[in-house]
């Protein structure tokens, strides 16, 4: 018997499915394992909430211990301030937010500090800043091996920090770095070296962030770091797994979905698809583990349903049957939903909205 | 110049980066020309509604001479009823919401039409229409060669027909197709051979539905067929492009995205990333036509950022950049917003709210 067959029937009966499930329990024991290690390592924790993207959990989040938090999005932080949070890293070049006028608005509520890696983000930034009539804290965002965004040298540092520094409404407040998993020795050599200019120019750095759930396995090992943000190990998903950051009891998020069709001996229809799932594969093979048949694979989807090969199963589902699926990326399923359904154990204890959910700009 | 630069500078200082905009003269260019096909094929038009998700929308393929629509969940049929709309098919198995409830609670407002491939589903239906106090027409979801959802076989229909025929609460409907694009003759006898069988119970096919936007082109080829379902048609994006079905012009919809950052010659950064866009690939190479530079390559997506491969750019964006995106498949993305901004050429007109987004039951 599944020992998680009454919580099934609950769901449906009460939310029907495909839905997204939480365990409390699990998220607070992952809140505080990533907290534990932030402290072991002497750095404070400042979790991206983009994760969950819910004030509840930023909340949980600080009461374990966090400083701060991280947003990707200045919606996200503007949804976060509303709930009473005031010290928010927003980590990406904000273009949209800047000429739209809302970084002003918030900056004028509350000192944010934004992250750049342009000339032209800092001008934007300081626009911004000035219509706030408050200047505005400034990481410089580096890029030290991902080909994701931040400047790649040294000397492209020093050149936007002597910018902030040069503005009366820009104050340098360090450096944001998401490290390769394998590129740590790098970014020690690259931060040493910014860490000289920076000092002859006469600027302290405040805060030197580094970022990710699998480089959680890497604190301590960047001499200077002062903080770590880490998104993904509050639910932890199949990447996660992959990565061996996470087993498959520390997966806080479910998806529980039902066998809408059949099809032969080997295929299966859930009623969860891209619009649920999201086809975000992450790097694997297929799209989420069945915790009730890890052998069957979600190969394909269509908008609102998720395609099984069961051919490497023994046993097989029946249509009506309700499974939990782990998803590949736990991120972005939750943007998918206006709600989490919070369980413990087998109870349902309240419903969670996604309150910071498509916040685009 | 770019004569779109009045609009794009409109769009940021109003709305920010990302924005999703629809142009609302190819939209009713596009309505006009589905219905037109229909017409043509003396078939009634039901588009589908999962791609725009707005009851504004839907109420305009409605004026144009649509029958009714389709939705894809019953909370997508609750908004549009909640809209005035009353003639409608929902296309899936409803497993989820016929076990929670909703289903009886729409169907006890206004009479639905169903779709079911399982005596599974047909039980829950017949549930649902009991607790309603109100008989649920049902469709037989056929399945002739997309092995998606439906039945197999022709007999695996007259199976189910039984079961409905035996039901006082549920009504025979019709049959719904989805035909591979190059097996309509194969549908043609399916249907020939259920006909006969359906006849023999003394059963009429009210409803024979067909699907999709490419089989547009195929409009015509069944025999007996009342009525088409197409969604897409209304935007058109990257894979109607990929199958011929649209030219660029015809793309209503545009995914206006900054380019937030550029690092080195061939690298680039939209502020537009898989939770705007989405992973959803469509079989594609790459992720969205950028209309100014066509010959960049969106390769590869973070949850925010979109990275740009300009190795075959001849002209390069910059930093702050606007452009415009034709995303792969235009229908999960909508589903990522919670608004629509309407222009006309150059000028915007409304904000139209997604108002079915997000329906997971």
């Amino acid at each position: 018997m599944d020992e998680k067959d009454a919580l099934k029937k609950e769901i449906i009966k009460r939310f029907g499915t495909p839905c997204v499930v939480i365990d409390l329990d699990v998220v607070e024991a992952n809140i505080a394992r990533a907290q534990q290690l932030c402290d072991t390592a002497a750095l404070a924790n400042r979790p991206h909430i983009k994760t969950h993207k819910s004030p509840i959990l930023a909340h949980a989040q600080l009461s374990a211990g966090a400083t701060g938090i991280t947003c990707q999005k200045l919606g996200e932080a503007e949804v976060m301030a509303d709930a009473g949070i005031t010290d928010i890293i927003i980590a990406t070049n904000l273009l949209g937010a800047a000429q739209s006028g809302q970084l002003a608005a918030l900056q004028r509520r509350l000192p944010l500090k934004c992250c750049a890696d342009s000339a032209f983000t800092l001008t934007a930034y300081a626009s911004a800043a000035h219509a706030a009539d408050r200047p505005l804290d400034v990481l410089i965002e580096c890029d030290t091996g991902q080909k994701r965004a931040g400047v790649e040298t040294p000397d492209a540092v020093l050149a936007l920090a002597t910018i902030i520094q040069q503005s009366q409404w820009l104050n340098f407040a360090g450096l944001l770095f998401y490290p390769p998993l394998d590129g740590w020795q790098e970014t020690q050599i690259f931060l040493d070296e910014v860490r000289a200019g920076l000092s002859a120019m006469g600027l302290e750095i405040g805060i030197i962030s580094t970022g990710g759930t699998p480089n959680l396995a890497n604190l301590g090992q960047l001499d200077g770091a002062t903080e770590h943000r880490a998104g993904t190990c509050i639910f932890n998903d199949r990447m996660m797994l992959a990565a061996g950051m996470a087993s498959p009891d520390d997966c806080a998020l479910h998806v529980f979905t039902s066998v809408a069709s059949r099809g032969g001996e080997a295929r299966g229809i859930l009623d969860a698809g891209s619009k649920t799932l999201t086809s975000d594969a992450g790097g694997l093979e297929g799209f989420g583990l069945i915790r009730e048949y890890p052998d069957a694979r979600i190969h394909k989807f269509s908008e609102e349903h998720g395609f099984l090969d069961l051919s490497d199963c023994r046993q097989q589902p029946q249509v009506g049957d309700i499974v939990r699926v782990i998803p590949n990326h736990v991120c972005v399923v939750v943007n998918m939903v206006d709600q989490l359904v919070a369980v413990r154990g087998n109870d349902i204890i309240e419903v969670i909205p996604v309150a910071a959910r498509g916040k685009l700009v």
